[in-house]
């Protein structure tokens, strides 16, 4: 149970990063949306097939230093069903190359609603019987502004599996602060208090190096809030996203980890996949030009925080 | 722009509730799920094409008095891609049936991530220059945790169409008190916040008909917290869920209504959906009592509150 896949994942190939799938059609090299409009034509079906080429040229480039990957859903369902398929193709095609995968999400709802999310995402799917994998992701973010009604359903299966939830607590954008920095009449922050629910709610699932299953959403803008909540929630691990094109920097991220470099993964997701654009290579190179930048982010941040132990 | 639509949907059939499709496998007919099951085999897509099937039976039985129908993205998509391409066929259907679609995804995130989800739920997606449907539901839930960021993408293209969304201020559930209900330092509950949000957001984007195209979902399970923001927030329309099943009554949702009768519609799921099981008649009959139980849910709320001008 918990996160312990994932932070033995991240020991191993010494790299607490993670490469964000959000494979906009004006990211992908134009051979590849070529190709598949050949076959499909310009439909949904077309756009569908050129996002996953594109990843599974990611993911084959970064598989064997990088251990996580996190698709955002949203990319894919804009794209209808064969967009959500597509979805589907990369979770399955990243796992088989023995990525973490935490599906972008930021589900939430309540009971049976919940249930089904979380039988989709993290769970499996009863058909008359028989149990199938929907979309098999090894974590979902998750949106907790309905409380423990939205969370229950999916420690269900946290607490009798390896899988894990990441509950948004501060978020990485500029208006995050309307509503996360307001404070309770206790005096604590709406961010800290869905902390320490984070923290509460993880004591269900405990893991086996220090952290329960149940992460939180922590952006990298935020260094200061960084810093407050890995000392506040000692048993929440946290995905950073907004590294990179949202501003963040190595040294922003720092407070993020522990004593022993654990605690964290970060997100980079335009960076790594628009590096072949910003170093202006060949297209073809595109899946190169990531697995260097991901080289030097991950060279970049653990010159901050050393071994990860 | 707006609920204008809406509003003029409800008031042409003074039926202030929509339906909610939210299709589990127990809550179908064992005829359909045969029949699909047959051409499919036990597999998401043979649930996939049962979901559809139900879903065009209740809506055939429902479309010339019920205003709207509000399908639950989580139900199809614990049937992977097949289950959300009887998502979108049922939202395609019900439009075609003249209902107002109401997307229940609580979706969220910031920036282009955010306009991903407004192109696929309720806006259209670019393929290389030509513009399409993904989902094309005609309004959105949303968690509106992440402040206007996550805002923003919806309301351009609310602003320039007739669709809407809708925004979680105080939810049905026994536990949504946990966040909600604290009292910021201004004195102010955390949904009261969200709730004057919405009125702010939606001064962008009004209505001819006093509402603007950012509604709230405000639970029937909460009568009193109701009428407070009814009252607080006179250009917000409010979508109730709660009514049935979870223990919402007429009474209950009165003060959700302004004086004109306008202002809400009440969602009924369970209630209307396993109204054959609750008759207990012959499961050939669902669609005939989806439809005596939806006469018998408009006509107990229409007591309450009159005429809907």
């Amino acid at each position: 149970m918990s996160f312990d896949r994932l932070i033995d994942n991240i020991r191993e190939k010494q790299n607490p990063t993670v490469a964000g799938l959000d494979p906009k059609l004006d990211y992908i090299p134009d051979y590849i949306k070529a190709s598949a409009y050949e076959k499909y034509g310009k439909t949904f079906e077309g756009a569908a097939e050129a996002l996953f080429e594109f990843n599974k040229g990611l993911i084959d480039a970064l598989c064997d230093i990088v251990p996580a990957v996190k698709p955002q859903a949203a990319y894919y369902e804009m794209y209808g069903w064969q967009g959500v398929r597509a979805l589907e193709r990369t979770i399955a095609y990243a796992k088989e190359k023995g990525m973490f995968v935490i599906t972008d999400g930021k589900r939430n709802d309540i009971g049976t609603t919940m249930q089904a999310y979380a039988a989709a995402h993290i769970g499996t799917t009863d058909i008359e019987g028989t149990e199938a994998d929907a979309f098999g992701a090894d974590a979902l973010t998750v949106n907790g502004y309905l409380g423990t009604d939205g969370v229950k359903p999916l420690l269900d299966i946290c607490k009798n599996s390896d899988k894990g939830i990441f509950i948004l607590v501060k978020t990485s954008n500029p208006s995050s602060g309307e509503l996360q920095d307001r404070k309770l009449d206790d005096g604590k922050t709406v961010y800290r208090t869905m902390g320490d629910m984070c923290e509460a709610w993880g004591e269900e699932a405990p893991g086996k190096l220090g952290y329960s299953s149940v992460g939180a959403v922590v952006g990298a803008t935020y260094t200061e809030q960084l810093g407050e909540l890995r000392a506040a929630l000692p048993h929440t691990f946290f995905l950073v996203p907004g590294y990179g094109a949202q501003g963040g920097g190595a040294a922003d991220v720092a407070p993020a980890f522990d004593e022993k470099g654990r605690g964290a993964v970060i997100n980079s997701s335009r960076g790594i996949m628009c590096a072949w654009k910003k170093e202006g290579c060949a297209p073809e190179e595109y899946a190169a030009a990531a697995r260097r930048e991901a080289i030097r982010m991950r060279d970049e941040i653990v010159s901050y925080i050393g071994e990860i132990k």
